[in-house]
């Protein structure tokens, strides 16, 4: 689908996001369980969310919410719709949201060009044009806005939440599902999400707006995005919008279709995919866009940096109470392209000191043994080990045993909390510390501890491939975003 | 160190370990707890165990194991022993040993070869002169002989068991801590283990002599090593042992010490890494051996052949409620060198007929939306998916949020275990169904659900490069299994 680039405003303007003062449900489905409508009247921050149905006089268990007939009808202004009528009856509604004012719909309503037919694909441009640049539109055939400062978006709301992030996550993503996905873990991994758009098939406001949104957004400091491609004539805006942030935001990509089978799954399939896959390679590299293969790779990415900050990751000190452990971290740390060198001589000379019990190595990968039980020993080791200049930062594999709740008489009182506190060393060293705990530990004892972790912003996995692979990539785009 | 092979028997024949009746616990120490006594003690099958400590009179909390001041007071036959006193008194007690004609030692005192040092290596070598071939030792500087099925071995066996296993896992390991880890795993992902061995420097009994044991054991199904490297002059014996087992009994490894950092880390260490890696790469590839990066990949090997036996995965259908996240995935398949390939047309047809809701996609990868929540549907997709000729199996993504426990009306009553039933579909059809449940999920649902998963024996994971990595390496090994 070629578009008129020169038609459309140079930025579709939705600044205005902040300021949604009114909210109306269109649409409101019994066969949801009405859920648009709970969860906004459950969770918005504004004056008022209304409902629109064309029989309902109220909605069962959510008597505060006024019904009326017609949007039209409405005794009040409407900054924002959501709307998930069939789409039958869409292009009225969309006439309606222009008449009223409304500024702003997500359009939950499927069936356009996302249904691969000359129908689908005529209706998404009428809805277009009914719009008329006035009624900006997140959708169709997506989850749209989800915005939880302001109490917008779906059931994903009612999640429990798992502390506060100092940075916070915006997300693009055409797929519903992903972007559910994808808040449900940023929630886990303690990260907080600004606003989600899961803009489906970007009718009107496309992948395009929707970065140039966040990159210009101060509520949003990292951009996660799942992208399956761009319409044709968007790859210049695209690359202008990128451009200003070069210096400034993070912005993580995982690109869908970079092979046959991946490319033909989604709607901007193109014939040539080796040639599309070098232009966004090109794109990717000269703007400084982290890039990763998945949904886990894109948050692992912000909750890394979430936890440290940027950093450069060249020369890594491991510590595992199994030597092997210790050996295959240290294969899959070089052959990352890291290294795992040799301490300096002066701190190698006070570890030298520390270490001297039997079964043990002083030397990188550090292996204490059985001294992990050790809590003042583990302290010293990874104080020392962290302070040497030519470290950039450690990995520690915690045996998946330790954290048993036994009463295993090496350990004293409190070891866990003990051994906690020695993990903030990387803290204290402003250099990454990140544990690996690996998860075949009774899933309980390892969700305690990694929560306490994650608590105490020490980022934790339960593999090496989670985060090994993702070193390099952080490292990257810090060094790049210092030279450019 | 350059051993004479000739002087050696070509086999150190073990093979009388499922006859051990009787134990002594040589060494047992206060410090830790007297651990090994407690384990073999509580869990031992065999007819008696004895423990030899110069001073004590009993073990506090075990008065039921009878102590003596030598191994030569015991009043009984003693086949087997677990020697834990310090370096400097073990030549006596392995004189004792020969004297007393026991078969087999687990030797866990070290500072021997594994000090570094020059008398480290003359203690080793003379160990293993007064051993005089009459004794076989395991170590020293391991866990040595962990034998669940007689109750020997260390504190592991203390751990529940999740469940039995149609193969029985074989494990050869240098490292004490590595061998530990990889039971807890095994047991969490419900493999039962044989005999584990961590034989630490292996002065006796090696790599090979192990691998030897393990390929000829009855009771060991599948080996998975971590193998550091191998004495000189021990390669050809290796071979000839690996010759013997093409077509029987699978075996994975992981290689210790194929970088720089990684290879100076291990007692083997050779200058020249790079022909290291490229030899060992031959006799992977000449043997049929499975070889894997990490400890968690090397049990997930087993994991999954111990769900759905030896397979050959070329063409494969992808599921996912998200169709980004099935995009991703589809993408990560093709790029590991198996197919997301078009259904067979007269599937097609019925897969067409069955879908045509809105926001769905019946083609490969399948995208059924919401209608992850209605079983019936699913099961007919997934029913459809693998009765087509050219699929070889299904992967799964299962939405994190589909198992919260919440009154979802799209869900119907007991949604949970009727999915948990239309996911046994792959064993329906004898084709691999892998189940992914993005980690993020409330850990409480995914714990549950994942158990459920495993006792039916359908292998869930948690991230896709948990397991797609590994599909072409069991396939592989399927395909060269059957036509060497």
């Amino acid at each position: 689908m070629v578009e008129q680039e020169t038609n459309e405003p140079r930025v579709k303007d939705i600044s205005f996001l902040n300021t949604i003062k009114t909210v109306a449900i269109i649409g409101p489905s019994k066969k949801r369980g009405f859920m648009f409508v709970k969860s906004h009247a459950d969770n918005f921050k504004g004056k008022a969310v209304y409902a629109v149905h064309p029989k309902l006089k109220e909605i069962p268990g959510f008597e505060s919410v006024k019904v009326y007939p017609s949007l039209l009808d409405i005794p009040d202004q409407i900054d924002y719709v959501y709307i998930s009528v069939p789409n039958s009856g869409i292009l009225n509604v969309i006439d309606d949201c222009v008449k009223k004012g409304v500024k702003l719909a997500s359009v939950f309503t499927s069936e356009f060009s996302d249904s691969g037919t000359q129908e689908g694909l005529e209706l998404e441009k009428e809805l277009l044009r009914r719009a008329k640049n006035k009624l900006r539109m997140i959708g169709p055939n997506g989850l749209g806005l989800y915005y939880p400062k302001l109490g917008l978006g779906w059931r994903t709301l009612f999640q429990k939440s798992f502390g506060k992030s100092n940075m916070k996550v915006g997300v693009v993503a055409q797929s519903g599902g992903l972007t559910n996905a994808l808040i449900y873990t940023a929630t886990y991994l303690g990260l907080e999400i600004s606003k989600a758009f899961s803009f489906g098939n970007g009718a009107d406001l496309d992948s395009v707006d929707l970065l140039h949104y966040l990159i210009n957004d101060p509520e949003t400091d990292i951009i996660l995005s799942y992208l399956e491609g761009i319409k044709r004539g968007r790859g210049k805006k695209l690359k202008w919008i990128l451009n200003q942030t070069r210096n400034n935001k993070p912005i993580v990509i995982v690109k869908g279709g970079q092979t046959d089978s991946g490319s033909k799954a989604i709607l901007t399939h193109t014939a040539s995919i080796s040639g599309e896959n070098k232009i966004w390679k090109v794109v990717f590299e000269q703007f400084n866009i982290i890039e990763v293969e998945s949904l886990e790779q894109l948050l692992h990415i912000a909750y890394l940096i979430e936890n440290y900050g940027f950093f450069e990751l060249d020369n890594v000190a491991v510590l595992s109470g199994s030597g092997g452990y210790g050996v295959i971290l240290t294969d899959l740390v070089e052959k990352a392209g890291m290294k795992v060198p040799a301490f300096s001589p002066d701190i190698q000379e006070k570890l030298d000191l520390l270490f001297g019990i039997a079964g043990t190595s002083p030397k990188n990968p550090l292996d204490p043994s059985a001294q992990v039980f050790n809590v003042n020993f583990m302290y010293k080791v990874i104080d020392l080990a962290l302070s040497d200049k030519i470290i950039d930062g450690i990995i520690i594999d915690l045996p998946s045993f330790i954290f048993l709740p036994d009463d295993d008489a090496r350990k004293g009182s409190n070891y866990e909390s003990k051994m906690i506190e020695v993990l903030t060393l990387g803290h204290k060293h402003n250099k990454p510390l990140i544990a690996n705990i690996i998860r075949a530990n009774y899933p309980e004892d390892k969700e305690r501890v990694s929560k306490k972790l994650r608590d105490k912003k020490i980022p934790v996995f339960g593999d090496p491939f989670e985060f090994i692979p993702l070193l390099p990539k952080i490292s990257r785009y810090t060094k790049n975003r210092k030279t450019t």
